[in-house]
């Protein structure tokens, strides 16, 4: 029996045997490897050969047909051309006791043929009736290092037992990442890895909820091209890594990349932009790099958890150090300890006369003449200092220096602390001894200063996830009640436009509907001049293009002149617009505008957008975007990441407007994208900003 | 005798013979590890160790004084307490025959303790008096593969001869570049190595242009805390890089980098943003990690110069394929290949049905079921197109596919098309045999399908550079008449300032100086309304804020108006000021508004400035630097650098301008800096620009 049932894939990852169809002698063929590594690796369960034309394969009985094994078993791995594999899924179908199936077999879904996605259909029809999960196809499938199973042919691989747990939606990426791991001083060990290829069934998505789940996995490392569903992704990680540090490695930055990427596994990822924003959100760290997904999975299963974000850097290598602050500088996700002066006191005692101490501020600089005593004692200073929370050390103990005594002596001070370390003693072989001694002792190190300090990095950031707040799980499956206000999918007026805003306590100015001049007079001298006039009608989107908006109007003469002017332009710019009336507008005083809508991701549902108005949008696109619904809190953090959220504080001309109240805005606006499905596209524009209040001037809406 | 003669340095790298002053039988002493490396390594020359207290070092004979040997000795190298320097330094001068001395000991300059700082003047003072170069102090010293010569202690180091000049102001970080040179399947070689400490004599300039000029170096890659005179850098950097790829990773990127740097060296660097302006302007090209100057160091060593900027990307491994892409996205340096119809006809012929070809152009994706064959076809086909200039080819080989077989089977291939191609078979144990194989061929191979991307974006811009249109060399040099007009530190007033532009025939608009009411009024009939008055005042900075400047006056009420509410505010907010008169200007029309201004940098010398007026330039710091001189082109590169350049091409409320004049507006600008060095600030701001025309509207100017 498996151990635990969790979503069925526990059965898969703990088969106690596995079938192997398409077995074959020729060790270029990937069934040949899939079985000599299962039998070299030391897999704990049965291997059982399935090909007709084999009596033998790799001293192992084979079997004419799955049907014929007598014994139990758990999971089978196809290794056959694509039109092979129905008969032998139909095949494992009967057996009736196969947990699951991993498809290697390439030829579906992926080349985007109508009749070999179609395949990839009944292969998944088949599979659910019989109760069978599926991986792939087009995959390596899955390993694990509790009972060595592995069902693809990975190079180098090493079976290194560690508590990551690895999810990739490329094979090569995964086998990338097991091989650099492995090319580690100490191999970097990991739990559990999938590769879920084409996803007709298992998707990234399983792996990540049974990975949450499972008690063997310390941290989740992830390649990502797509997400099958965005919000029950972010569901997901929100749960998860408030356990577990979840790191993520999502391609498709750029359109060139994102071609690519739909080129690869045919999924249209959506906007990158919007998973960017999904991750912060839901707590996953996004890294960028092999190298520093590697990094980062090392940094969080080898380190303890960082309980701040103060970070000093002791260095023996001048360069070397500055580069180490030039990344720390690049973004504020970390911040220079303040060492306290008994701290101070201490390195200066300890350290040579020539030592720069906190210049900058949690910077130490021993020189090269500081020997391995002055690495420990420094070190030991600065991490008995509370107001520490980790720290990069950096040395190239020179020739007559052993590295080796270097690695020994902070060895000890690192497990007397407790606190994270990420050592770099560079790269290569004059420092391996040294490496491979820190890391046989549980302490990681790093290639580059730069790369020491990214790890820091994200491993603080995911740090920063697991300690957040408690906040409503589950936020992102909430549909909301849907309340469909007209079956058109033309632009909604403004004045139905402006009873939704009303709805979410989001202010207007003051406003009358009305149909003729006489009516707009009334409601201008009932409002107070100065007004605004805006034509009303359902077939004009962008009305200020065709004289559709006058502003400033301060008096009945003025109105009654621009009341006709724009009439009169609209009848000869939009000759076939059929115009409902008039909305007269108290004028809102100047002040500083910004943008905020609404769109709907194809994979991720509504979103809201920030920024500054005119030309920072739609030039600079200096923008943030945020996947609904979200709290007050995080559109504070929505609108600091945008470029002009400094002028908000104040600058030439404008004093500093209420961001308070600006974050209050996004979160009514969130509130009203998760409760109104039917608005597929929603624009505030402008929104004015004052001192101690705010006004919506403009709204557009589009139903879905 | 010394090979060649070139700036003394020469005969240090050549050294027939080295005298090692301190030297040591402890193996934990630096002097020691020197000697026991230049036997082990095999140095060509003869090796004297000094020391009064020794009979013999290492098996070799030791001298009680440098004086005391009576062979010819080139070089000395010094390794004692920095106190104990000097006269070891005057032994060594009272020889006659020494061409210079390393000293590595520490504790000079860059303690910035003023009687260490005397130390160093006096070490250079006693050496220029005997004609000896001195290297250091606090350094690793010099490195030669032809001769086997190094003074330093170094870990790991390699002699592997090789073309690359290295040049670094960090002994760590030398080293940490060669322990990863070292590191590769095969090791990289280089020529010569120079640390240079304290740059109290030798320079990293010194060191450039030797390089610069010597046959047996064909690129330089540096590691830069900063540059002694920022303007000799550029002329060497424009010479050299015609003929020689130079990388330099510049440290102190961020603030607080930057100050860790000056905690380093001492040295203070200048801004970050004017070195980067100045490697664009004179042709050097510039790295941001340890490993992208490593890589972009072999790239540039093992490969062909690439033609042109269109890239392939061909992969047999999807989301390896992606990650490339994503970094040939990342910036607009490489554009993709269009491959010809007859090259797609060949990729469709040779690859397996699923391979995707072009999507998108220029990406290639073979799949997992690629052998060697499909690889070697299709890299033939891709390199046999003519729009192509260069490639990246990424293979993860699966267990069934011998990585070697495929190695072997490229490397024909790439040696017949003489194109550059950066070949990525991941980093890890598996591909270590393939990898040597292609580098033993003198295929470059890289770790990640990133720096495979990277590499070849930084070779690329080598090469732009190298085959640049030849311009004035020495343009850096260029000093200009001094023209100081006025002996104050004191703004000069505007109508001064505008004089100053005329020279150089910089548009303002029609105006006049005058020093009553009547004389204004007669101006502004004769300039005709609307009108501009300022206050004249070599008090008053900023005139606007103190309502000096009143705009749009358009009658002769107006004026008498304004010229009154004028005089009154200035009584009023700067009682103090004296006011020279008044400036009536024509009112200019209205349009988009850039802000020109000229800084001087510590190290640079002039710098001109271009942003957009407004908050762009003060809130988001959207701006670009040059240092002048620097011809239209180089303008029209700057301005297309600043982001809010879109804006000139035309948006909402503003027509597209005319870009060709303001580059020459700034042309102009950087003439005027260079002949008017008096000029220590200058401020056109702002300048409005139109469809055909642009005006200065305000001008400020500060001297030196």
């Amino acid at each position: 029996m498996p151990r635990r049932g969790t979503f069925g894939l526990e059965s898969l990852f703990y088969a106690r045997s596995i079938a192997l169809i398409g077995a074959s002698n020729n060790p270029r063929k990937a069934s040949n490897q899939v079985i000599s590594t299962l039998l070299e690796k030391g897999y704990s369960g049965k291997v059982y050969p399935v090909n007709p034309n084999e009596e033998k394969v790799l001293g192992l009985r084979c079997y004419p047909a799955v049907e014929e094994i007598a014994d139990p078993i758990d999971l089978v791995v196809i290794s056959l051309p694509a039109e092979a594999v129905i008969p032998a899924i139909e095949g494992i179908a009967r057996r009736g006791d196969v947990y699951g199936v991993v498809v290697l077999s390439a030829g579906f879904a992926e080349t985007a043929i109508p009749e070999r996605v179609a395949l990839e259909t009944k292969i998944i029809e088949i599979s659910r009736l019989a109760g069978m999960r599926v991986v792939g196809p087009n995959c390596v499938g899955l390993l694990c290092t509790d009972n060595r199973l592995t069902t693809g042919f990975i190079p180098g691989l090493k079976m290194e037992k560690g508590s990551l747990g690895f999810i990739t939606q490329s094979g090569a990426f995964g086998g990338a990442f097991l091989m650099l791991a492995s090319d580690q001083p100490k191999p970097l060990g990991f739990n559990k890895f999938g590769h879920v290829g084409n996803m007709a069934d298992v998707s990234n998505l399983d792996l990540l909820k049974y990975f949450g789940s499972d008690p063997e996995i310390n941290a989740i490392s992830m390649y990502m091209e797509s997400a099958p569903d965005g919000r029950k992704l972010m569901t997901m990680l929100e749960d998860i890594s408030r356990r577990k540090p979840v790191f993520v490695l999502k391609v498709g930055r750029t359109p060139i990349g994102s071609r690519a990427t739909l080129s690869h596994t045919g999924a249209l990822a959506g906007s990158d932009q919007v998973y960017s924003a999904a991750f912060k959100q839901a707590g996953a760290v996004r890294v960028e790099t092999l190298e520093e997904l590697l990094d980062a999975s090392k940094a969080t299963t080898m380190m303890p958890r960082p309980g701040g974000r103060h970070i000093a850097v002791l260095t023996e290598a001048g360069g070397p150090g500055i580069i180490a602050m030039d990344e720390i500088g690049r973004d504020k996700s970390l911040q220079m300890a303040h060492l306290a002066p008994e701290t101070r006191r201490k390195l200066e005692h300890c350290l040579p006369p020539m030592a720069m101490i906190c210049k900058p501020e949690g910077y130490v600089d021993m020189t090269a003449s500081a020997m391995e005593k002055e690495h420990a004692e420094a070190l030991d200073a600065i991490l008995a200092d509370p107001g520490v929370d980790s720290a990069v050390l950096i040395s190239l103990p020179p020739t007559f220096l052993p590295a080796i005594d270097v690695a020994k002596a902070i060895t000890e001070v690192i497990h007397h602390h407790q606190k994270p370390v990420a050592v770099c003693f560079m790269r290569g072989e004059a420092m391996m001894d040294a490496r491979c001694y820190l890391e046989g002792n549980g302490i990681a190190t790093f290639e580059s200063p730069q790369r020491a300090a990214r790890a820091l990095i994200n491993l603080t950031a995911a740090a920063g996830f697991i300690n957040r707040s408690a906040q409503s799980l589950d936020v992102y499956r909430q549909k909301g009640p849907v309340q469909k206000r007209l079956n058109s999918a033309a632009p909604i007026t403004e004045p139905e436009a402006v009873q939704l805003l009303a709805e979410y306590e989001i202010p207007y100015p003051a406003h009358r509907f009305t149909t003729n001049l006489r009516e707009a007079e009334e409601a201008a001298s009932e409002i107070g001049y100065p007004v605004v006039i805006k034509a009303v009608s359902q077939d004009i989107v962008h009305k200020s293009d065709l004289g559709g908006v006058v502003t400033a109007i301060k008096s009945g003469q003025m109105l009654r002149k621009a009341y006709r002017q724009m009439k009169a332009a609209i009848k000869e710019k939009a000759p076939d617009a059929s115009l409902q009336g008039i909305l007269v507008c108290k004028q809102a005083e100047d002040g500083l505008e910004v943008i905020v809508g609404v769109k709907r991701d194809p994979a991720f549902g509504p979103v809201v957008l920030f920024g500054l108005g005119g030309i920072f949008t739609e030039v600079l696109q200096d923008t943030a975007l945020r996947i609904v619904p979200f709290s007050k809190d995080e559109a504070l953090k929505m609108i600091n990441e945008t470029r002009a959220s400094l002028l908000l504080k104040g600058s030439r001309g404008f004093p500093a407007v209420d961001v308070e109240l600006l974050a209050r805005l996004l979160e009514s606006v969130s509130q009203l994208a998760i409760e109104h499905t039917e608005i597929a596209e929603l624009d505030l524009n402008p929104v004015r900003l004052y001192q101690d209040d705010l006004i919506v001037l403009d709204v557009r809406a589009i139903l879905a």
